[in-house]
């Protein structure tokens, strides 16, 4: 809370999040709340208070997961109506009252407008964004717990690979894993690709079946209490042909020179310059078609990354992807993920599954 | 696209579907563009033309998934400045846009305020959620695939039921077993409730471990093609007092009476009020906390439900889950749901897993 009124370009009064129907949720209202170990908190909302008070405004359903936070006022009301009587009342005869519109609907930020009245809304988009960017120990707690289970799950992808197998069997059992372990449930949709379907930054799971001289990408990430991990591997089933090798291996050395650049002052857009020229400088020149990496923590694509566009000033604390990728389609594509949090004087790794090139035998 | 259009209370030229980050996707974007069968479409939008045609605007990333689709014209952009001209371009010289509020967030609705200056803005949320709430046959075709894979879990769940462990294991595995069977993720994070934890509507799952004498719910859903399924069951795991087996039999009932009562032109608050009779005619009269049951689809909360505050007329097509459920705090609860396609002379079951009293003997 008390990061974001510091970050804050103009003062406001009070911040109003709010959460629509699923999966139309604030991640910032489970930021502030703490209310991150169960809970749905469709239609609820908070009020951060300049003093850091919270009050949290929720359903009848939603009580029971309410209660086990200790330090919130807890406002329990029947309908929506009843809840913005209760916003109205509490937010009446302020001037100005923040909100995150990169997470509001239209819709609500409609409806809190007519209902408050008096008090002009401000977005304070920015200031809950970059408060979301450095990570507090008790976040990065967290991370390290989501990013160990997906650490230790990723290593134990070779020893789950068989001839014939399907792609969505393998996310199943990766998934799996990882809610065995402690997990609430994958940070995002599992994409595994195999063979040309590696090739496909965005791609899912599907029906393609593993054969011996196919990539085997995964990328994959937990949800330990609301935080994300977020890791990519990518292996050979079978014997590696030259190219593979190549291309594995210039990817690999593309994340070291990325890793190495990432530190406190260093500016993403360079990061992400010095790991695309080398990539560039191969004959994979262009197939290097994202950024280098992104924000993690609430939400997997957490906020401004490592690339020009962002001109994004790293700071201790903030947690970002390095995961650059070579694609060629109709071969398929080599991607390696890992997640790290920026220090003084370099970053720290969070995952710390293996890397070194694998050729799986069946 | 024409049930949209046909919906509108005023007429627009055009109609914009917009993606923000993940997960604030608008599902009517998916709803419209038919890619359903992979790629994350972050930042992407979809402009619906009165003619039927669709126009999807998307990023070199999702370049791959995008062009699986065959109807629809692909526009790729690099940067999201393209995406905005584009949009813009296409735009320019119309007198009204209709936009989705309930899916957009705030700050994209100011994006697209900024970027195409001339054209009106207006509200087409109802229209849009309306045409999603009567499913078409392909539409209800996803949704058996969904309630299929449900339905076959929740009858394997009393072989899987082991003194000791623990909630999140449970739903583990019951995600496990709908990927496998070919969903593409859990619609909802998974609940599963061992003793008193059933009696919380929005618990998810945690630590607790099962004994005998505990109920045992389990409420989840497959998504199949972006459809969701969402079924309840609950069981006793060891003997079951006379009062486990009383609040089972009256939720039973309960919900044998709401599934008689939802036909085409049924009021969706009368089906609520005959279900809550019966239960507040029993010595458990207001411990159902909750509406009977809500519109199901490309979201679990699709919409209005079965419940006097919406005031909805059922229609032949829509698609609702009927759910009642008892709760009693430290003892525990029951829920039981199907979900159910709405037709002239009544409703036919899409989920068909037993529904019979069960004690699992370990």
């Amino acid at each position: 809370m008390k990061r974001i009124y510091k970050n804050l370009e103009s003062s406001v009064d009070a911040i109003v999040l709010m959460n629509a129907v699923d999966p139309h949720l604030d991640m910032s209202f489970f930021h502030a709340t703490d209310l991150v170990t169960g809970g749905l908190f469709e239609r609820s909302a908070a009020i951060l208070w300049p003093d850091g008070r919270v009050e949290v405004f929720t359903s009848r359903l939603e009580e029971p997961s309410a209660r086990k936070a200790t330090e919130i006022d807890l406002v329990v009301y029947e309908t929506n109506d009843e809840r913005n009587e209760h916003l109205a009342r509490r937010l009446s005869g302020l001037s100005n009252v923040g909100v995150n519109p990169n997470e509001l609907t239209h819709a609500d930020h409609q409806t809190l407008s007519a209902t408050i009245k008096g008090p002009k809304l401000v977005d304070v988009g920015k200031a809950v964004a970059h408060a979301r960017l450095v990570k507090d120990k008790k976040e990065l707690d967290r991370m390290q717990r989501a990013a160990d289970i997906a650490s230790r799950v990723a290593d134990e992808i070779p020893s789950m690979l068989k001839a014939g197998m399907m792609e969505y069997e393998l996310a199943a059992e990766i998934n799996y894993r990882m809610q065995r372990l402690g997990s609430s449930g994958p940070s995002f949709s599992t994409i595994v690709g195999f063979g040309e379907n590696s090739a496909e930054p965005h791609y899912t799971s599907g029906e393609r079946r593993l054969a011996e001289g196919d990539y085997v990408l995964c990328d994959f990430g937990a949800y330990y209490q609301h935080y994300a991990s977020d890791i990519t591997r990518t292996f050979v089933f079978g014997k590696a042909s030259a190219k593979h090798r190549e291309v594995y291996d210039i990817v690999l050395d593309a994340q070291r020179i990325g890793l190495e650049a990432c530190r406190a002052g260093a500016n993403g857009g360079d990061v992400h310059k010095a790991v695309a020229a080398r990539i560039d400088a191969t004959p994979y020149k262009g197939r290097f078609i994202h950024g280098t990496g992104h924000s993690l923590g609430l939400a997997v694509h957490d906020g401004p990354g490592l690339h020009p566009r962002w001109n994004l000033t790293l700071e201790e604390g903030m947690v970002m992807t390095v995961e650059p990728g070579i694609y060629l389609p109709d071969f398929g594509g080599v991607r390696i993920e890992d997640d790290v949090v920026i220090t003084r004087d370099g970053c720290r790794l969070l995952t710390t599954a293996k890397k070194a090139f694998v050729e799986v035998h069946p």
